[in-house]
């Protein structure tokens, strides 16, 4: 056992994670394909044993988290950080502490990252001889889409068919220099957190809406779809795959009841941008992706970047923009924080 | 034969019309729910027999209309008119002149009450023994949604299942007297019209969303429930079903490829502020539902109408309001216009 600081980045999915067959496990209906992102967006955790306090102790963006809270996720990281101490054989009382470099209110999933990061630094410093696919069975249990960020690059997350899930794992497509050019344009449209936890949302969709069933078989043909335009380099059927199945969550979504409503007015001026540029190219050079808020992600190559900027400064309601490229997977950092 | 002048009156559809079994006879891919409105919003239309004309002649809003030209509508017009001709017994030319207290601008359906009013006025002036029923069949055949303001109050449309279509017709649930309290507050968000034309729309849902299948036997559920609510005068129930809907109709145009977005910021404020008040009240006392637009149709009953209009008041980007009630079927006027 040993003091470690390491960093995870957050993931965007092009095909979504949207309806459990478990709840509990996090065992998605769909497999799902994501993009890890960097560009100065990452969580640090680091993971040290000070000897002076008597219990665990969880320490996130400087505040230090109940493990006997209401809040499930911190529920199941003790539920991990309790099985990786044993498999180690480690008692001594563990500190780990860990930060955004993004703020959570900016819609992105610090779930994600904040669970990858943790479970990498477990195994780290308790020196456990774990796959990365070992570790992303670890970090889903901990949040769904979180064991996609255990890989750089092109990710999927196979949804497994086991009700105990050991096959429902992240594996790499493609790395994170494989096709550098694609940037992750971010147009953060209301950084206020959204009303309807992911969790909820998940479930309200399964349960209410009509629609839903459908959309389990559509995702799992688009994730192929999409397997091979990313091995193909085939930016126009990426993109298209990635619209598509953005939309149709967010319709299976509308369909729950109460409906679930996440996009805003600028999300949809954002959608028209979209379609108006690549109708212009006759080809599609951009994609528009919304996980469960209002910010877009916005999905080209680094050299329609001003075009797409352009094309965002004309909307209202716009709150900054970021712009991340595809980034790695979770490394150890030289200095603890 | 005669001269004659008749009103009819548009209708909102509680339970959508989206998707068609027969693009030529407009035949539905399941049943739909209406109320027929009246305050100041119908369409006036007269029949004559002037002997200075040596063709039949159309002139909507002034404008003369080309019976040869690429409006589907207009051509189906002339089919009906010839049809109507013949059984009649009919070789002089026809003058109809329609206009619309609406501009067709307001995102309502003139078409409804156009198709309504001239099948109306012909049958009258060429002394057909026609029933509503017959009527409807035939204002189907102009613009599907036409068939449901032959009546007044609520109406069903029924789907049918013949390949002629003759039992795809439209019947009286309960008349415009039934339930006066009823309200229908119309919040002009977009008068521009719109960019996909209802017809261009009903196919690609039909065609392209993988969800879209999963519709037709959910509303044809929901007219069963809708027809019961009426029937009990059960104003919750009634609003759910309505919201229901129309979220299920626009999630599979979102879900079709390109998608189609009707909805616009105001109409997605309009839908939250809706949700609001209903639980602010703890029961449902309105619904939204949106057609082929972003303006908003609210139902609700009289007593609520300050209480909405205030909601509304709070939203930007609402160009205008109207209210209506329930209207009644097509009538003669004493005068021509």
């Amino acid at each position: 056992m040993k003091e470690i600081t390491v960093a995870a980045s957050p993931n965007i999915a092009l095909i979504k994670y949207w309806g459990k067959r478990d709840a509990k496990l996090n065992l998605p209906n769909n497999s799902s394909i994501s993009i890890t992102l960097s560009g100065n967006l990452n969580t640090i955790t680091s993971v040290s044993f000070p000897g002076n306090i008597n219990v665990d102790t969880l320490i996130i963006d400087g505040e230090k988290q109940d493990w006997h809270g209401s809040n499930q996720k911190i529920n199941y990281m003790k539920e991990i950080l309790q099985e990786m101490k044993k498999i180690a054989g480690i008692s001594d009382n563990v500190l780990i502490e860990s930060k955004n470099s993004f703020p959570s209110s900016a819609g992105l999933a610090s779930s994600a990252s904040g669970a990858a990061a943790l479970v990498f630094a477990l195994a780290k410093s308790f020196e456990l001889d774990l796959s990365s696919k070992d570790l992303s069975i670890l970090a889903r249990r901990i949040s769904g889409s979180a064991c996609r960020s255990l890989f750089g690059g092109f990710v999927v997350w196979h949804k497994g068919i086991k009700e105990d899930g050991l096959d429902s794992f992240a594996e790499q497509i493609a790395d994170e220099s494989y096709w550098p050019e694609i940037r992750d344009v971010i147009a953060l449209v209301n950084p206020s957190r959204k009303k309807i936890s992911s969790s909820e949302g998940h479930e309200r969709t399964a349960k209410t809406s009509s629609l839903y069933p459908n959309r389990p078989a559509f995702a799992e043909s688009a994730a192929i779809k999409l397997i091979d335009a990313i091995k193909a380099r085939d930016f126009n059927s990426l993109a298209e795959i990635t619209m598509r199945d953005s939309n149709n969550m967010h319709a299976t979504m509308l369909d729950s009841w109460p409906p679930i409503i996440y996009l805003e007015g600028a999300s949809i001026e954002i959608i028209k941008g979209i379609h108006s540029l690549n109708e212009a190219h006759g080809k599609n050079i951009a994609a528009y992706t919304f996980d469960a808020g209002p910010n877009a992600h916005i999905i080209t190559l680094d050299r329609h970047l001003s075009e797409i900027k352009g094309m965002l400064n004309e909307i209202e309601g716009i709150k900054d923009i970021l712009v991340a490229s595809p980034g790695k997977a979770p490394y150890e950092l030289a200095k603890p924080i």
